[in-house]
C-alpha cells in the first residue's frame, strides 16, 4: 500500500529532518528570520590549563629550532594549552610569534624568550596578574645562571658537551649573549651559542608554565617587581624621585648594565 | 480538498527543509556519516588589504588610549585588516598584544610601538619580507624626530599644545622616553608625555601601513638594514670581523646610545 501524509505531518517530518541533520537551526514556519551573530571562535583571555614542566621544557627546546626563541617559548605554553581546550584554539596562529627571533628580527632588542614569555602570559590574563608574572620571569631572566635544561638529544653539540652558563644582567638579547660569549670564550655565532640560546628557551617557558601552574593553584606569591639593583637606582630616579638634574626613569631594567654607577 | 504526499515526495521535502533552514548538514538516508575535520578558523599569515594612512593613525592614537602603545600600533593596522577580511578575523584576540605598554609591562625594554608594529607585520609575512619590513620601521623609529601626527582632538593636553619632538636613537622604550624628557625639559610621567607617546604610536602605525600598502603594490624597496651609525661599528664588530679583544656583537640597535665611541 502507498503511505500518503497530510500536509501537517509532512511539516513535522520536515522539522524533524531537519533537527536529525544535526542543524542549528530550525526550519522557517511563517516566523521572521532572526539573523544570529556568529558565536566568537574563543573567549579571551584564555583558560590556563595546567602544563608539566618537562614536557614544556623540551617542546620549547624543539620549537626553537623550528621558528626561533619567541616561538619556542610561546608555542610550548600556548599551543599545549591549546591542545587539552581543543578546537577552536588550536587553530591560533602560533607562527605569529616567529618575529621575535633575535630580539626582533635579529634587531638584539628583547631577548625572544622574554618576549614570548610575556606574550603567553597575555593569552592568560591582563592587567596585574599579568604584569607581576612577568616582573618575576623577567627578574629571574636577569639575575639567574643560564642555560640550566640538558636536552636527551642535543642539536647543535656533542651529548657530552659542558656548556657555559652566563647571568644576564639584562633582559636585551645582544647583551645576553654577550655576557654567555664573555664565559664561553666562544663566537656569538657559533653553534654552541644556538645550543645555549635554545636551551635558555627550554628554561624560560619552564620558569614560566611554573608559574602559571602556582597562579592556578592560588600558590603565586609574586616576589619581584624588578631587581635589587634596579630597585636600588629607582629609589631616587624612579618615578615622584627626582634626583637632582636627573629625570625620571620609566623602566624596570638593570639599570648597571648600561648606566656605570657613578654617583657623587 | 486534503492535499497528501508520497514516500519520496516528503523525503525530498525533509532535505529541502533541512538546506531551507540553512544547515551545511544533508539529512542522513542511510548513508555512512562521515565526520569531516572542522576547516581552520584562518589562513596564516593573512591577506593584507591596503589601509588609509590617516585613518590608521586615527585608529592607533585612539587605541592607545584604550591599552596602550603596542596595542594601538597592532590593532590599527591588524585590526582594520580583519574588519576588511570579515570573520573569523575578527575574532581575533586583539587584546594579546597589550602585554607589550611602557615596553612590556613598564619595563621600558623594546618601545611598545615597535614591539607591536613587529608583530603587526608578522600576521601577514614572515621571513625576509617581515624582516626587510621590520628593518625599515625600527631604522626611521631611531632616526626620526617624532611624534609628527597632530590628533584633531588631543586626549592630554590644549588643542593648541606645541608637542616638542625628540630623535630616539634607540628602539627602547625608556632611552625614547628619555630623549623627549630632555627635549621637553617635562617629566617622564607627566600627561604630555602620554600624549607623546599616543602620537608616536599613530606616527609608527601609519608608517607601518604605508609600507605594507606600497609591498602590496610591489612597490617596497629595502633600503636600511640598520642605521648608518650601526652599520659603521657592525663593519667592525658584527658577524665575522671580529675586531681585536671584541666579541661580534648580535644586534642591529644603535651602539652609540649605550656604548660611546671611544675607538683607539
Amino acid at each position: 500500500m502507498k503511505k500518503t501524509f497530510t500536509r501537517r505531518e509532512v511539516l513535522g517530518l520536515g522539522i524533524g529532518a531537519a533537527i536529525l541533520g544535526g542543524c542549528s537551526h530550525a526550519v522557517p514556519v511563517s516566523t521572521p528570520k532572526v539573523e544570529a551573530e556568529p558565536a566568537p571562535v574563543w573567549k579571551f583571555p584564555w583558560d590556563y590549563r595546567t602544563l608539566d614542566i618537562k614536557t614544556t621544557q623540551e617542546r620549547a627546546y624543539n620549537a626553537h629550532f623550528k621558528s626561533g626563541c619567541m616561538y619556542g617559548v610561546f608555542e610550548a605554553i600556548v599551543g599545549q594549552v591549546a591542545e587539552k581546550l581543543g578546537k577552536p584554539y588550536t587553530d591560533f596562529p602560533f607562527q605569529l610569534s616567529s618575529y621575535g627571533g633575535g630580539g626582533v628580527a635579529g634587531w638584539g632588542t628583547l631577548c625572544g624568550a622574554c618576549n614570548g614569555a610575556a606574550m603567553a602570559i597575555s593569552m592568560f590574563f591582563q592587567d596585574k596578574t599579568r604584569n607581576a608574572i612577568i616582573n618575576e620571569i623577567f627578574t629571574w631572566y636577569e639575575t639567574t645562571a643560564l642555560p640550566i635544561f640538558i636536552p636527551g638529544k642535543p642539536v647543535k653539540v656533542a651529548v657530552d658537551y659542558k656548556m657555559p652558563t652566563s647571568t644576564a644582567n639584562s633582559t636585551l638579547c645582544h647583551l645576553s649573549i654577550n655576557r654567555w660569549v664573555n664565559a664561553s670564550k666562544l663566537e656569538a655565532f657559533s653553534p654552541e651559542r644556538g645550543e645555549r640560546c635554545a636551551r635558555l628557551v627550554s628554561d624560560t617557558a619552564g620558569f614560566a608554565a611554573d608559574l602559571l601552574n602556582k597562579n592556578a593553584e592560588k600558590a603565586f606569591i609574586p616576589t619581584k617587581e624588578m631587581s635589587d639593583k634596579a630597585k636600588n637606582c629607582l629609589s631616587c630616579h624612579g618615578q615622584g624621585k627626582k634626583a637632582v638634574d636627573e629625570p625620571e626613569v620609566a623602566g624596570k631594567m638593570f639599570c648597571t648594565a648600561c648606566h656605570p654607577y657613578t654617583h657623587r
